[in-house]
C-alpha cells in the first residue's frame, strides 16, 4: 500500500496558517545572522530543541548533517543573505554510524544491476565516530577558502535520548 | 563584532529538555515513513507548518530545496530507514530565484582570487521560475535510478507571505 501522508498537510497547514499571525512579512536575511548545520533525523526538531523561531537561522540539513554537502548553501547564506555564525550538530544513535559507502553501494548495485555506474559514483558520507566527525566537519569549514574568515563556528552534539545539545568544539 | 548566537542555546535547551517527556524512546526509522525535502529559509519551519512532530519524518533542507543535493539523503532514507514517500517544498521570494551560478561565481572569484578554482567548481543550482522548479525536480526523482519506483513523490510550493501550502505537482 503507498503511503500517502501528503492528503494530511492541507488539515495541518489550515492550523498553521490561522495561527501566522505577521510573519508574512519577515525579510529574507535570517535576523540573527545564524545558520545551523544538522542531521535529517526524525527525532531532531532544531527549532525546537534551540529555540530558533521563523525568521532567525538559516537550517540545513541532510543524512549526517555534513559539512561537505552544506558547502553550496553556506557559501549562498554567507554571500547572498548575510550570515556569520554556523552552528553544526551531529547526534546519537545517528545511522551514519552504522554502515559504509562500499556496503550501501553494494547493496544499490544488487538491487539495480543497470544503475551500477550511477552507485558507485555517489560517496555516501558515513562517519564512524561521532564526536570525531563534528571535530572533522568544522575543521573543514574553518580551512575552507570560501567561508568567511570572520565567521563564529561551534560544533555539537544532540543527544536523541535525553533531548540535549552538548558543544564539543 | 563576531555573532554568537551559540551562547544562548544552553538556556534555550534546557527548556526543551524540561518538555522532553518520552521522547527519549522514540526509534531511528520515521513513524510516517515520510521524507520532506524544503528550502534551509529562515523563513519556514516545515515541522510547523505541515503538523509533522519528532520521530514522524527525515526533514532534508538546502539553499533552494533542490533534490538533486538531497540524492544522497533520500537513498540513505529510503535503503536503510524505510521511508517511501516524498513530500517536496520550494518557497516564494526564494533567494535562489535572484541569480545565477557564474553571478555568484564572479563575486567569490573577486573576493578571492586564491581560491578561483573552488569557486568555479561549484554549480550554486539556482532556478528562474518557481513552479517550474517543483516540476523539474519531482520528475528528477520519479525518474532516478536509484530512488525506489514505488515512493509518493508530491511538489509544493509554500507561500512565505501566508504560510500556505499548495501542491504543484
Amino acid at each position: 500500500m503507498s503511503v500517502e501522508n501528503y492528503k494530511n498537510f492541507g488539515a495541518s497547514n489550515d492550523q498553521y496558517v490561522s495561527q501566522f499571525g505577521n510573519k508574512g512579512s519577515l525579510p529574507l536575511p535570517p535576523g540573527k545572522k545564524l545558520t545551523i548545520v544538522t542531521c535529517m533525523d526524525a527525532r531532531l526538531d532544531p527549532a525546537a530543541h534551540l529555540g530558533i523561531h521563523e525568521g532567525d537561522a538559516h537550517v540545513i540539513r541532510n543524512a549526517g548533517g555534513v559539512a561537505k554537502e552544506a558547502l553550496r548553501s553556506i557559501i549562498i547564506s554567507q554571500q547572498l543573505l548575510g550570515t556569520r555564525e554556523i552552528a553544526l550538530f551531529h547526534h546519537t544513535d545517528c545511522g551514519m554510524l552504522t554502515f559504509t559507502t562500499p556496503q550501501l553501494q553494494e547493496k544499490l548495485k544488487t538491487a539495480y544491476p543497470h544503475a551500477a555506474n550511477e552507485a558507485e559514483s555517489i560517496d555516501f558520507l558515513p562517519f564512524p565516530n561521532l564526536e570525531q566527525s563534528v571535530k572533522d566537519d568544522v575543521a573543514y569549514l574553518k580551512n575552507h577558502p570560501l567561508v568567511l574568515k570572520e565567521t563564529t563556528i561551534t560544533g555539537w552534539v544532540y543527544e536523541v535520548e535525553t533531548g540535549k545539545v552538548k558543544q564539543v568544539v
